[in-house]
């Protein structure tokens, strides 16, 4: 594991790691914020998965999270959004292969051969955090569109392992738009079953026990209707009787700026319940 | 004048402008914040200087300062670094034609016809935001690096135009370092008289009145001992008996993290004065 970027911000230091994933058979990078009290105790770490064409860059360059971190004494780790390097399948558009893991274990060639962002984000990854940073086992995961879907999913099939979650304009509903549809009859082939594995509003329905879990959706979204339809999460967690909070930001749209200006609402919900 | 991004943040607007500058003889974007007091009140006024290889993006979407500008109900104006399109001339190198017009009127061809970016700033840019939005005519300064020594110059030279400035890492003493000797030997010509007119450590020994003047600058910043020497401005200034305040910080280095840390301390520096 080599250190790539260093750099203070918020009294704290911003740092890029490079690692040897063994789950993705490749080089990956992580961002890690280390809060000041970081310096002295041990921490605990919100992950955070980013959406589509996202690297471990967007989130610590635009998202101004860094100053929350520092309020609340939480360590961020931001990982990539899906395996590198030349060895590594790709497909045309954005919303498919490199930049577009969906945080699933790919079951279908050419994409099994490295796309296993689960299993990266869910064990390998907590796992060398765990062992090379002063952090506690207290874990919270929170992410934005594809990632969003992403801290969904894997908080409701591993709520023993959170103590909370959250979502910036989720995909909520995987199995029923578009963009779900193109990457997991990539990944995980044409057996729709197979996909609810990683459907939050399938998930839902059968998770527990329950975590605190918060999702801000702006309206003015330009994925909101074809793409992201968080009522069909709201109304799977109603009758399942998981509770919710959704909150409609009005004039919000799908960028960082919306991410930027809620961003402290949201370590603020995990700090909570990482305290508790 | 054509609105061309219009984004929710923080409960007001970043939105960026297109319109035909005269002082420039070309098209230029303009970024500009509205927090929510804009809906209902005039706001003064505060002007942010981007640094070499900068548009008017880079600020708006690194810094994290629309939260602040919102908490206090002060305006941003962020414009670009120097004039753009096909018809203006440009030479190799980040630090010389576009994204460094280093804030001069250049009298020298093939720079004189475009690169006009003080009058841009100073009379043209400030004209036509009071003309078209809700301001007072309480203006403020800032900027990073080339747009720190855009921001200490501008204001130094017109302290009856602005009623406070501050900079990041900023090029204070242009005539004695690389960057402002290859920069004003293209725009100004050969007579270095002719250049401290642009150097804020010549201009802070005969400014009056003096305006309050923070400057913040990393001690870890890449370009500190070549480049910056914010030691060269703060001698010049206690010769003259201009108090400012000039804070080396720790760690710190010359990017966006470091303006992200401390941008809300310069934007309450500035709302203390404009609303005075």
């Amino acid at each position: 594991m080599e250190r790539i970027e260093h750099r203070a911000v918020s009294g704290g230091w911003q740092d890029v790691y490079r690692h040897t994933s063994t789950a993705l058979g490749c080089e990956m990078n992580f961002a890690i914020y280390l809060p000041p009290q970081a310096a002295t105790q041990r921490l605990p770490v919100l992950y955070w998965l980013s959406g589509l064409t996202c690297t471990e860059q967007n989130f610590i360059t635009k998202a101004g999270a860094q100053r929350y971190a520092a309020e609340h004494g939480v360590i961020l780790v931001a990982p990539d959004t899906s395996p590198r390097g030349d060895a590594v399948a790709d497909a045309e558009g954005y919303d498919l292969g490199k930049g577009a893991g969906f945080y699933v274990n790919a079951t279908r060639q050419p994409w099994a051969a490295h796309y296993r962002m689960y299993d990266y984000i869910v064990q390998e990854l907590p796992a060398l955090i765990e062992a090379k940073f002063p952090v506690t086992d207290a874990r919270a995961i929170s992410g934005h569109s594809m990632g969003g879907h992403g801290a969904l999913v894997i908080a409701l099939r591993n709520p023993q392992r959170y103590r909370s979650v959250s979502a910036f304009s989720p995909i909520v509903a995987p199995t029923q738009v578009p963009w779900g549809d193109k990457a997991f009859s990539a990944y995980l082939g044409p057996d729709r079953d197979a996909w609810k594995a990683y459907d939050a509003t399938e998930l839902v329905q059968t998770s527990a026990p329950p975590l605190p879990l918060l999702i801000d959706q702006g309206d003015a979204d330009e994925f909101l209707d074809a793409q992201l339809r968080p009522q069909l999460f709201a109304q799977a967690a109603e009758q399942a009787g998981y509770p919710i909070t959704l909150r409609m930001q009005p004039g919000y749209d799908h960028s960082y700026y919306f991410m930027a200006s809620f961003i402290g609402e949201h370590i603020a919900h995990h700090a909570r319940a990482l305290k508790a």
